[in-house]
């Protein structure tokens, strides 16, 4: 069992104090909520970050994946990339590099102040050479480096086995496999027929995150990857395996993540959050998108953060930032500061689910008044990309009202009609 | 009453058989819903362009604004921002102009080929040169003129009468008025204590749309103009009047459009539709936004894409764009193009709410074969917007793959992999 889960059940472990301080909740209810495992602080000891709380209680949070592939490779800019992340408010990086020397490109990665992810399953195949030739131990060993490297949630595919490739197999989907680690399990399971290591030795993992204080993403390997397959079985099946997977989990005292889909049409997100959510036993839930619509790629960002909103209403309290270039190319610069901007929207946006009025208090409030008080400064200051707003303003001029109405401003009308009353 | 209303209880004129048969739908069935008031076709036949059908049974729709301001006026550009919207998918333009020649920018707007919109009372408080001189005479002269010229449907803020206003001092907002043509009436009502006279005269004003053809799109002058505002009673107490006046439109067998909110926190948008559905007879429901938060100026399009999506499965069935310079400047024509998409993406996600599982055939389904083929021109030609994807995905050189996973894509690993095994 981990050490920070037990001292939960009894004291406020001092980085769960820090991160309830920055939640603005009580310590206890946060510890509390980590020992019944609705609630998880991803923070590798062997690393020292700012932590943040993601689940019951916590503001719905925001992680964005970067990194290299094969075909587009510089370290230095996946680290912009990050820092660039970070600094539009990212909750949490997930390094995502399949180019490259990745324990380099993670290791410059892991200098950020931000909770870090990865998927310990690239680094094994790009080792191996191949899916085919990753063999139990080398994945283990790999999951075992970056553990101690001091990576705080390591996203792992153990509910691609035997079971839900069958189950894929019978209800088979037009896009098939689109998780890449999923492909990588579901290709050993087709080709030689067995079990994914990550499975059958559950407990095994288990062990090594426990003694590294390391989360487990239970990874969602068989989610659908176009909006038309979102009703076939295979992602029902792997979610019940999730289940008892989320609950051995919770007894061997290790903190786990629950990782949702990825393609949905909008009227089907509210019963597959709650659905997932009810089998894992309210573990704190991370998705990809949803995304609503197959048909507008260089505006995934935008059917991410319609899915990722409602999903967040539903109970969702983690959202994967989808990029503008999702589905096209790997993403630049511009692309992680729009999506990630866009994603934080949707974040705030799905926290009304659970603030209730006291949503109102995050700068809407604020928002208000200056605008009724034709007030840009004070505008600016409640915005969340406040800079970028004045760019906008300031193209006509810095001036009392803005150009989309100029001096038949609706509030200025007013204004000046009921002073002229009094 | 309209000779076209007339018609449709009994034959189905060539105007509605042509909006039918691009809707996919039957024309006897669009027909008696425009009996019925739940659907309307704008086509006034002062002039001549493709009609487009709104409301039971149809898709969801986008309208465009655009239109100058005092601060910015240039009619050319205008009505390239017109055709800029126009080419990307809007469904309807509305010319908001308030500076300049209005006459002018109208008749040239109203050359292309789109169902146009305007708000007469702007021209009437600029021909005045203040909201307090504009006499009945003169905004029911401008009306008839608009009517005269073409206009396929205005937009008249019949519902701020006393009433509302009485509504809206009794439990005051923060931002109180940001309907511009709401707080030109609202100024006059205030000042003058004299009734609206679009409300006090509105069998007479019923009498020159029926004449002319001409849809009234009953504005909500009272609408929210921030997400802390949106529980307030106003709006609700003109919708109550809207709903009267959609009642006596249908008698009158004028063709009629409800203007809906504005502000709205994300789980009010539900029944807030519904409600403004039930009391207005289930008149086609036209939105703006709804914006579901105010601290993202500059990402109003994206706010306003959720608040769509959600509001059309819920049963809107007109969206107005929201550009990404809303509450900060004049859009330009980058902001039309992106605000476009952004609002055709919602509407097509609303879409599903009405579709089922027909709405896969909308491209989603050809998309998800030409993903799993990596079959990149069928993609491109699935996609709504294919060439801008194509520009995103060429960047990075055209591969079999995309630049994001490089030859560790997940289809293609599978591909092999099976391919191999056979």
């Amino acid at each position: 069992m981990s050490t920070l889960v037990k001292k939960c059940n009894s004291v406020v472990p001092d980085i769960i104090a820090r991160a309830a301080q920055k939640e603005g909740i009580d310590g206890k209810e946060l510890a509390l909520a980590i020992a019944k495992g609705k609630a998880v602080v991803p923070a590798n000891p062997a690393r020292e970050h700012d932590p943040i709380a993601i689940g019951e209680g916590c503001t719905v949070k925001v992680n964005v994946n970067i990194g290299t592939s094969g075909a587009r490779c510089d370290p230095e800019y996946e680290y912009n990339k990050a820092a660039c992340a970070i600094a539009e408010g990212a909750d949490a990086i997930m390094d995502l590099s399949t180019g490259g020397d990745l324990k380099e490109i993670r290791k410059k990665i892991l200098t950020l102040n931000a909770t870090t992810g990865t998927v310990p399953i690239y680094e094994a195949v790009k080792r191996a050479g191949n899916a085919l030739d990753v063999t139990p131990d080398l994945l283990f060993s790999i999951i075992r480096e970056h553990c101690k490297e001091g990576v705080d949630f390591l996203t792992l595919h153990c509910g691609v086995n035997k079971e839900s490739y069958e189950s894929l197999r019978k209800d088979p989907r037009v896009t098939g496999v689109v998780s890449r680690g999923g492909a990588f399990h579901t290709a050993i399971i087709a080709t030689t027929g067995e079990e994914n290591p990550l499975y059958s030795e559950y407990d095994y993992l288990l062990e090594i995150l426990a003694e590294n204080e390391t989360i487990i993403s239970l990874g969602d390997g068989m989610r659908p990857g176009a909006v038309i397959d979102a009703g076939r079985r295979a992602k029902s099946t792997e979610y019940l395996t999730l289940g008892d997977l989320s609950q051995r989990a919770l007894e061997a005292g290790v903190q786990r993540i629950i990782e949702g889909p990825g393609h949905i049409p909008i009227d089907q997100i509210d019963y597959n959050v709650r659905f997932i959510k009810e089998v894992t036993g309210n573990a704190p839930l991370y998705l990809l998108g949803p995304l609503v619509t197959d048909i507008f790629p260089g505006y995934d960002h935008v059917s991410g953060a319609i899915g990722g909103s409602i999903a967040a209403m539903s109970g969702a309290d983690f959202l994967c930032m989808v990029s503008p270039s999702e589905h096209l190319a790997l993403p630049d610069i511009d692309d992680i500061r729009e999506g990630t901007r866009v994603a934080k929207l949707a974040a705030h946006v799905g926290d009304r689910g659970r603030k209730g009025d006291k949503w109102f208090d995050k700068g809407e409030t604020g928002m208000a008044f200056a605008r009724r008080n034709l007030d840009w400064n004070a505008q600016f200051s409640h915005a969340v990309y406040g800079d970028y707003a004045r760019s906008i303003h300031d193209r006509d001029g810095e001036t009392e009202t803005c150009s989309m109405c100029g001096d038949l401003c609706a509030i200025k009308i007013l204004k000046e009609c009921l002073e002229n009353r009094n």
